[in-house]
C-alpha cells in the first residue's frame, strides 16, 4: 500500500508530487497526461510577452522532474475510488488496482469540445479556451469570444476593459443571466450576437476570422484573438461511481469536490486541489499553491496517523 | 484614490502585484522590503540541491518586475487601516495617507529574535528559522532544533523521519503539549533537552556547534544544520489600531486574519493572503497561490462594483 496516490498531473498534481518527493513519501501519480490543461496555452500572432506569468515554466520543470522518476507515475485513467481498511483502493482503466493511505484528487476539469469547422486546426494558434488569462494582451486589439453560460458574459465584461472591440457570441441553447447580458449590451466596445452558431474558423497559420450565424444572418468576424468558453465540467465521474459519496457531502451540485482552507474533503485521508475544487480561478499559480497545500495537509494526516516515519 | 493597495511584498504580495499589473489596476504596494521572509532562506554547508522547489526564483522574477515599476510601491510601514467612503485609508509611517477601493493584507508574520551569542552571525549560514522546509536535506545527517512552542515538537517528529540524529531543545519558559512531547521522547533518533537555554552558536563560515544548558549541565552539540523556531507572530498590529475590528470577526485569537476559500475577509473589499492568514504552511508556493487568489477576488469585487472599466 502506497502512502499517497495523486490523481491528476496538471499544475496541482505536479506540485503535490514535488512535495511528496521532498517528504520522501511512497507515492504514485495516476493521470492520463502530464501537464493537464497547462499544455494548451494559446499563442497569439503578435502578443507582447511582458507581464506573462512564468508559472508555466515552473510546471514544465515539475513535469520533467516527475518524468525522471519513472516509477512514480502511471499514464492511465481512474475508474473508481473506494474506501478500504486503512485507506483507499483506486481502480484503473487497465483493470489494475492501486492502494494508498491517503489520496489527493487533482483531476481538473474538461471542456466539451466545440463542433465547428477549423476549431481543432487553430486550437492554440489564435484560438483558445480561457480569454480571462489573456485579456491583458488585448489592449487596443479586437477579440471574439463565444460560450453557452454566464462565464462568457463575464469574460466579455472583463475583455471590454482592455480590448478595443469585443464580439460576444451567446451560443444557441445556452443559459444566460438576463441582467448580466443587459449589462454587456450597454458596453460601448462590445457587439453582442445572440442565439449564435459557429460555422467555421478561417485563417492562415493562426485563426483570423470566424463565420457565425444568429439563425437569420451569417456574419464573418475578424479578430486578433478567438476564444470559445464552454462551461467546464469537473472530472469527478469516478467519484460518483464509488461508494464514497454515501452520507458524505463530498461533491457540490455541479460535481466539484468540496474542500476546506487546508484542501481537505469531508472524507478523512481524501484531499483535493486545483480546478476540480471549483475554485473558479483556473490559474496555474492558484493550482500550484493548492497542490502544495493538499500534499502538506496529507502529510500531516499521515504523520498524525503514525503512518509515516515507521 | 487607487483601485487597490497591497500591504506587504513577500511572495503573496508580489504575486498579487503581478496580477494587478496584468489586470491594469491602479495599485500601490506598501511594504518595508521586497521579498519578505523569502529573502532569508538558509544555506547549508553541503546541501544537495536536487528537489529544491524553484518557487523562490519565481519570487526573484516578480520582485525585479515590481522594482522596474518604480511608481507602484513605497518602502515604508503601515500604521493603521480605516474605512472611508468608497474604500479604505491607509496611514503610513511617514505620516502620509494612501486611499484605495480595495486592500489586500499580505503583511506576513515575524519571529521574535533569539538573544543568543552568534545567532545573528550564522543566520542563513547553517542556522535558519524553518526546519520543515529543509527536512528533506537532512537524510543521514544531524540537526539541532530549538523552540518555545509545539511547533518545534512537530518539527522534531518530521525531522526524525529524514535525519540520522535530531537534538530538540525545548526552551525554558515555553509552552508544550505533554502528549506531543511524550511522543518525541519515544523516538529513537531524537535527543530531548528540556528547560533549555541557548548560550552560544559557534562555527567557521557556517554554524557548527551550539552550547546549551538545561539549568544544571552545559552541553555542546555538533550538527549539520541548526534551527530556531519561535512561534511566528502575525503582522497585524496596524489592524488592531484601526476601527475596522468593531463588530467584525476579522482576526482570530492569535491575531491572524480570517479568510474564506477566496481569500476574502469579513470586511467587504478587504482581502488577505499568505502567512498572515495563519494557513500554517509557510511555503512560498502556497503564498504565491493565495496572493493570486486574493487579487483575482479583489478584481471581481472591483468589477462587481463597476469600479474598474470606467
Amino acid at each position: 500500500m502506497h502512502d499517497l496516490i495523486i490523481i491528476g498531473a496538471g499544475p496541482a498534481g505536479l506540485a503535490a508530487a514535488l512535495y511528496a518527493t521532498k517528504k520522501r513519501l511512497d507515492y504514485l501519480v495516476i493521470s492520463k497526461d502530464l501537464g493537464g490543461k497547462s499544455n494548451y496555452s494559446v499563442n497569439l500572432p503578435e502578443a507582447e510577452t511582458y507581464g506573462t506569468v512564468r508559472a508555466d515554466e515552473l510546471v514544465t520543470i515539475y513535469k520533467s522532474r516527475l518524468q525522471y522518476l519513472r516509477h512514480s507515475y502511471k499514464l492511465t485513467e481512474v475508474v473508481s475510488l473506494e474506501r478500504i481498511d486503512g485507506g483507499f483502493a483506486v481502480k484503473l482503466d487497465d483493470d489494475s488496482t492501486e492502494e494508498a493511505r491517503a489520496v489527493i484528487v487533482a483531476s481538473g476539469t474538461h471542456l466539451q469540445k466545440l463542433e465547428a469547422e477549423g476549431a481543432m486546426k487553430f486550437l492554440s494558434r489564435g484560438l483558445g479556451y480561457s480569454s480571462i488569462s489573456y485579456s491583458h494582451l488585448f489592449a487596443g486589439k479586437s477579440v471574439f469570444v463565444a460560450g453557452d453560460s454566464d462565464r462568457v458574459v463575464n469574460s466579455a465584461v472583463e475583455l471590454s476593459i482592455q480590448a478595443d472591440t469585443v464580439t460576444v457570441a451567446l451560443l444557441a441553447g445556452g443559459h444566460f443571466d438576463e441582467k448580466l447580458v443587459d449589462r454587456v449590451r450597454g458596453l460601448e466596445r462590445v457587439t453582442l450576437v445572440e442565439n449564435a452558431t459557429i460555422r467555421e474558423f478561417k485563417g492562415d497559420e493562426y485563426a483570423r476570422e470566424v463565420v457565425i450565424t444568429d439563425g437569420t444572418n451569417e456574419t464573418t468576424v475578424s479578430a486578433d484573438g478567438f476564444f470559445i468558453e464552454p462551461e467546464p465540467v469537473p472530472n469527478t465521474s469516478f467519484l460518483r461511481e464509488s461508494g464514497l459519496l454515501e452520507g458524505v457531502d463530498l461533491l457540490d451540485p455541479s460535481g466539484y469536490v468540496r474542500v476546506d482552507g487546508a484542501n481537505m474533503t469531508s472524507v478523512p485521508g481524501l484531499f483535493a486541489a486545483g480546478d476540480v475544487t471549483g475554485n473558479g480561478y483556473e490559474q496555474i499559480l492558484v493550482s500550484l499553491g493548492e497542490g502544495a497545500k493538499a500534499v502538506l495537509s496529507a502529510y500531516r494526516f499521515l504523520l498524525g496517523s503514525g503512518i509515516v516515519g515507521r
